[in-house]
């Protein structure tokens, strides 16, 4: 088995505000992130072999992103095949992952990818989690919703390691502060420890602050051939890696191995993308990374099964600033799910958009320095689901 | 752009009964399949290295199918990469597809593709066509269903080429025929003409046995590289050609230039599938077909859109036998939609499993005889979306 490293490469990306885009439905949504990597790649939407388009709930979206069709009516292109790819919160990270399969078979030259998911449209009484109690489904009825299952996740680390709400907090305080920096994001406001630790509960020890919101957006990339790549730019950003790894359903939570404070879908994804980028020390070889913190917990315990540190140390890896746009290690420049929230399909992708312009050193104001190597990471279903990809600048 | 030609095999194939399954849940039949293509293919689960899954419509399985959770939750595997895609009719061909891209890209060496739908356990309320009456569709509320849009489509094409009824039931008592012969089949009786032509109208002309069923089922595919297939066995099927073409969705129907009398996703898919294996002259070349029969109509408009025959020879096509076990292109040996009846997801996968085991000379009653080329198809959406898939026998 040989594997993709550097035969695909990034020439162009896109992305919407992310937020309640009531001002933009789903298919305005693709053609403001499509038409905005359209130009940054210098390519004609004619130039287009092939599309995978990312959406996990076509109906929240009446039914928008049921098949490639969604994707064809928006930037009114016909005849080009476009697949659709569902698959939970890594939805857009995988449609990523397949895209990059295809170029690298050779089948096609210059495809898209679109990552998108209008969440705020729908009233309360048709959300998933109303939907899920509705019909009365065995955990999430019952309080396990996702807040309620990383709540489990919380309390158990704390039980662990030691930490309290005072480490979690200081999660949202940075991903609020780089978010703030981003003209692109939702939540764009600092907050401080104290304004995390006073938010109101949503499931102990998890407060408001604590949790990603449901929103709208969009994110477009444009793939070609690191061969061709020369032609699109000087600044094109090579793949390293795609990985995906799918652990089990809920059922995991009735496992009596189940730890609940790792993920070994992140774990085992990580550790096939780095045999593939010939990653040996994650923190030294990476630069900057987004990851999933669907909750402040959650990216604590990324940090350790990304093996950015060892077990039981992410609480003291985001005290000592290592995470921080100015540490060593700058994690969620974007202001990450916290801060933009989290549109299912849309956020693998974005992650690759903010990833890709850090690389190429038009990051604006949360520029990260000196990078040259990028990681993205998703964790989807019941923490069951991950994808974690490796960007790298141009040699 | 190269393309794949040759690059990826078929080196075993699975299949349930297809039919009201009451007695299997939608894991079950993920089981049945894939065991039964596991065993076809001499590999133990862990050998699959990567996966694809297809199924259309979660929300009519009590959500299983959104995400690669499910195949990995039905076999007990855990840790692969699996990839969930929908895309209407064209849902399990398109798996297959991305399958075969990833194994050409050189990512994998040995790869699972499961189609599944399960669709009779839901009450008729819950129907699709409820849904979106519920719902309000602005066509489907107004009676365009799948049989409303594809009477249009009989009616226009009955006014252009001066055929009546009879010739399309003429299409209903060949693959019923050919169903009767296989025993994976769903309604496995022979139908006369006469039988056709008076059954109970759905939507004029189209009566009864004109439609295909909804149903349950599940197909599964294992895939190797072309290098590696001897390996596994000596009569392993080459994929010659994958291709898939989206136009646009159900606006189509307001469009000025549409004809309702052919399908241009199946002329475009086909073209670059021909191109893609080189054919010159499929009716010459090409030695059986498994084709989109979800109505009578449809099949004859497809034997022209994938250039079996001139356009307005459709009728003269089936009534000359062409298309029958014993004529010169056989087209759903298998019994197509039509006796299969038509779980989504599994389908596509279904009719390449038909073709495969053509190929290898074990297709038992219905065996056509001396084929090396089988063609599959499927066409979703709003007759939009087409998927065309050339298979081929080791030389």
């Amino acid at each position: 088995m040989e594997n993709i490293k550097d035969k695909v490469a990034i020439v162009g990306v896109g992305c919407t505000k992310f937020g309640e885009n009531f001002d933009m439905s789903y298919k305005d949504m693709i053609v403001k992130a499509a038409v905005e990597a359209f130009n940054d790649a210098g390519v004609e939407p004619q130039q287009i072999e092939a599309a995978w388009l990312g959406t996990a709930f076509p109906e929240m979206q009446a039914g928008q992103g049921r098949s490639g069709e969604s994707l064809i009516e928006a930037l009114l292109l016909k005849y080009i095949p476009v697949t659709k790819i569902a698959n939970y919160c890594c939805t857009g990270s995988d449609a990523f992952r397949n895209a990059c399969f295809a170029v690298a078979s050779g089948m096609y030259d210059i495809v898209l990818v679109v990552g998108v998911e209008k969440m705020r449209d729908v009233p309360p009484r048709e959300s998933l989690v109303s939907q899920s109690v509705l019909t009365g489904h065995p955990l999430v009825s019952k309080g396990l919703t996702a807040p309620g299952q990383f709540a489990l996740t919380a309390n158990r680390y704390f039980h662990e390691y030691g930490i309290d709400r005072s480490y979690i907090a200081k999660i949202a305080v940075k991903n609020h502060h780089n978010g703030f920096l981003n003209p692109k994001a939702y939540l764009r406001y600092e907050v401080t420890e104290e304004e995390v630790l006073n938010a109101p509960i949503m499931a102990y020890p998890l407060g408001l602050l604590d949790c990603t919101a449901v929103d709208d957006g969009c994110a477009a990339i444009i793939l070609t051939t690191s061969k061709l790549a020369p032609n699109f730019r000087d600044d094109f950003v090579l793949v390293k890696a795609v990985s995906l790894c799918v652990d089990q359903g809920r059922s995991i939570l009735f496992d009596n191995n189940y730890s609940f404070i790792e993920f070994k879908a992140t774990q085992k994804a990580a550790k096939i993308a780095y045999e593939q980028a010939g990653i040996k020390d994650p923190l030294k070889e990476i630069d900057l990374a987004e990851v999933h913190d669907c909750f402040t917990i959650t990216e604590i315990v990324n940090y350790e099964d990304l093996g950015f540190c060892k077990k039981g140390e992410g609480g003291r890896f985001i005290a000592d600033g290592i995470s921080t746009l100015e540490g060593k290690l700058p994690v969620n420049p974007s202001g990450g799910l916290k801060a933009n929230g989290h549109p299912i399909g849309a956020t693998g992708v974005r992650q690759l958009y903010e990833v890709t312009t850090h690389l190429q050193g038009r990051a604006g104001e949360r520029q990260v320095k000196n990078c040259k190597i990028g990681l993205t990471h998703t964790l989807g279903g019941a923490a069951t689901i991950a994808c974690v990809s490796i960007l790298g600048a141009r040699d």
